[in-house]
């Protein structure tokens, strides 16, 4: 770093990077089953703009982007979804965006993109982060990020983001932490004493209120070579399968490769690794982080009017409450409605009951048999 | 009638004719505010597709056809709706639009009507009806009106129509009939006992079992020269104002004929002059009538499916029960929702309670005020 840049560096904290080999790995991918209308299967939840007028995915790059150049933020995705992600991203180089042949769960995403950054760099540090998730503080973020990735880069550990609970969610995953790590490089991080499945209400009330559980944001710092060990003896299948992967396409062989990364293992990086590994590492996440899994958490994440409606673009509410309500198109009004989720967009209008968000995708579903 | 025709008569009893002084005024006013987004301030109503493909007021033409040809089928309404008007009734002649200057009830509007008339015909026989009702079965309207035709034309009696109830209604008035007419030429009519004002639930459920009670329709038949002896009589006002307006129209002088329509007094022929006229006969209707008054008289009149839902246009409804759901512009989809009104038009998208339908002319006069 030349003087001018150490420079600039004090006047703008926010754009202090930090070592060269840092990488993000974005994850995009997604059916776009659960945001229709807004989704779907061509556009699905990363490319779609839900918390604000940004896309979520060009929020996770802007927040990616505070800590290491475009030219070291990579996206995972499927080819079906290049288009609309350059759309979404312009600036970010061509070659960043890693094509996934088939969406086989977080772990082939994550050795795919391991398996290139160590061949890339061997000393490449990977911060994976989901491509459709809420964070709204990104300072907040970055510190925590960049924290870890001391931590990370120094060590052979996996480490894990975990989110203090709030409230007894009961759709996230748990994680128990254990003896809190003494080394003063480490300082904030704690051994995972177990991963804990998605609770019912009673124990996600005893989590909040014992302490010591994290919720699982799915984001993680390793270094590249770190997790490939972990791969190797943990799913030595989709080890040696990512590399039989790598060589035919060193060999020009797409063919053989995409069926190769199809026959992967469809299994997920905290099952098939986390839980299994003994140099995992939690390190407590001081945001407000929310996975904005249906349209309800909108309520939760987004600033509500005086009877408690989350609006969106041309509006008009009488005796209504507790709605969210978007009306990307046409002009959406309500009458005596409570506990609604209404979205309206060039696609479809979806009405349903706050409570059933989770099922949307059904809808989705049936409109993809229907078509 | 010559020979020809007498012979078609038999053939095609449904194009049957009455006599050729029998004259229909279609009652087309209307601010469009209750069935919004479908209609608005320009297309109100009446011009809207609402029951089926057809706009109602092509609906209403079409039984009016039934029983005189085009040409003695008149159309009373506001200037500003005479472009829609002409589009759903292309073959209706341009000089039967009668541009009634201000809406100002139905008395000026009948009373407008009459004196056209009966200065074409002093013979001429009005059926006056309105313009936005729901008559599913008009071989049987046509039966009755043509019946209350022959009957008004021999006597000097105002004839009003009244539906049998089948329900205890409290959105419509109710005419408590008196004597039976006995001259056989008046078979069917009673004598009016009373009028009576919407009434509460217990009242209506009182009427349907009594019997006796008749929903009044709004549709009336009458010889124009005894209707105008009747505002001569009872609304002396609304008779000489109406002679002053055609006095000024004949002179070439719209403005003044403009602002003498627009100082009649708003009034309701049924409180100027029915409930005060001695020489009232109501007509019982064997057909089924509906006012629709309202979005969710949809769920009364048309067919619905298995789970008590009326659709109509591309809709996808899971778990949904007891809607009605237009989707007119874009595809709708429901996911655990009962009891709501979803109309979606290029114009809006409404979301209502089904028992707040009364009041979406709020929504409307409130999008009215913004614009």
């Amino acid at each position: 770093m030349n003087g001018k840049a150490k420079a600039e560096r004090k006047k703008t904290p926010r754009k202090r990077q930090v070592s060269g080999d840092t990488y993000f790995v974005i994850m995009a991918g997604g059916k776009g089953e659960r945001f229709w209308p807004l989704s779907t299967e061509l556009v699905p939840k990363p490319f779609v703009s839900i918390t604000g007028k940004k896309t979520l995915i060009e929020l996770t790059v802007e927040r990616a982007r505070r800590i290491v150049p475009l030219e070291r933020i990579f996206v995972v995705l499927g080819r079906e979804h290049l288009p609309v992600a350059r759309k979404c991203l312009p600036r970010l180089p061509r070659g960043n965006f890693i094509i996934e042949p088939e969406g086989r769960d977080t772990a082939p995403c994550v050795g795919l993109a391991a398996m290139m950054l160590y061949r890339l760099n061997p000393n490449a540090v990977m911060v994976v982060l989901p491509s459709d998730h809420y964070v709204p503080d990104p300072a907040a973020f970055s510190r925590c990020i960049r924290e870890t990735v001391k931590s990370a880069r120094r060590g052979d550990h996996l480490v894990t983001i975990g989110v203090p609970p709030t409230r007894p969610e009961t759709g996230y995953g748990y994680i128990k932490t254990g003896r809190k790590i003494s080394e003063p490089s480490d300082a904030d991080c704690f051994e995972v004493a177990r991963y804990v499945e998605k609770p019912n209400l009673p124990k996600a009330r005893r989590y909040l209120k014992d302490g010591g559980y994290f919720w699982n944001a799915g984001i993680f710092v390793w270094r590249a070579a770190v997790l490939l060990e972990g791969l190797k003896n943990h799913m030595s299948d989709l080890h040696s399968g990512l590399l039989d992967f790598y060589e035919a396409l060193a060999a020009g062989d797409r063919a053989t490769a995409d069926a190769i990364f199809a026959g992967l293992r469809r299994v997920s990086i905290d099952y098939g690794l986390m839980e299994k590994a003994t140099n995992v590492l939690v390190m407590p996440a001081p945001f407000t982080w929310d996975d904005v899994g249906t349209w309800t958490s909108l309520l939760r994440v987004l600033p509500k009017d005086e009877t408690d409606n989350v609006l969106r673009g041309k509006t008009l509410t009488l005796d209504t409450d507790n709605c969210v309500i978007i009306a990307d198109a046409t002009p959406v009004a309500t009458l005596g409605v409570s506990n609604l989720v209404i979205i309206a967009s060039k696609n479809g209008i979806l009405i349903c009951d706050a409570s059933k968000a989770q099922e949307v995708r059904q809808i989705a579903k049936a409109l993809g048999k229907k078509q």
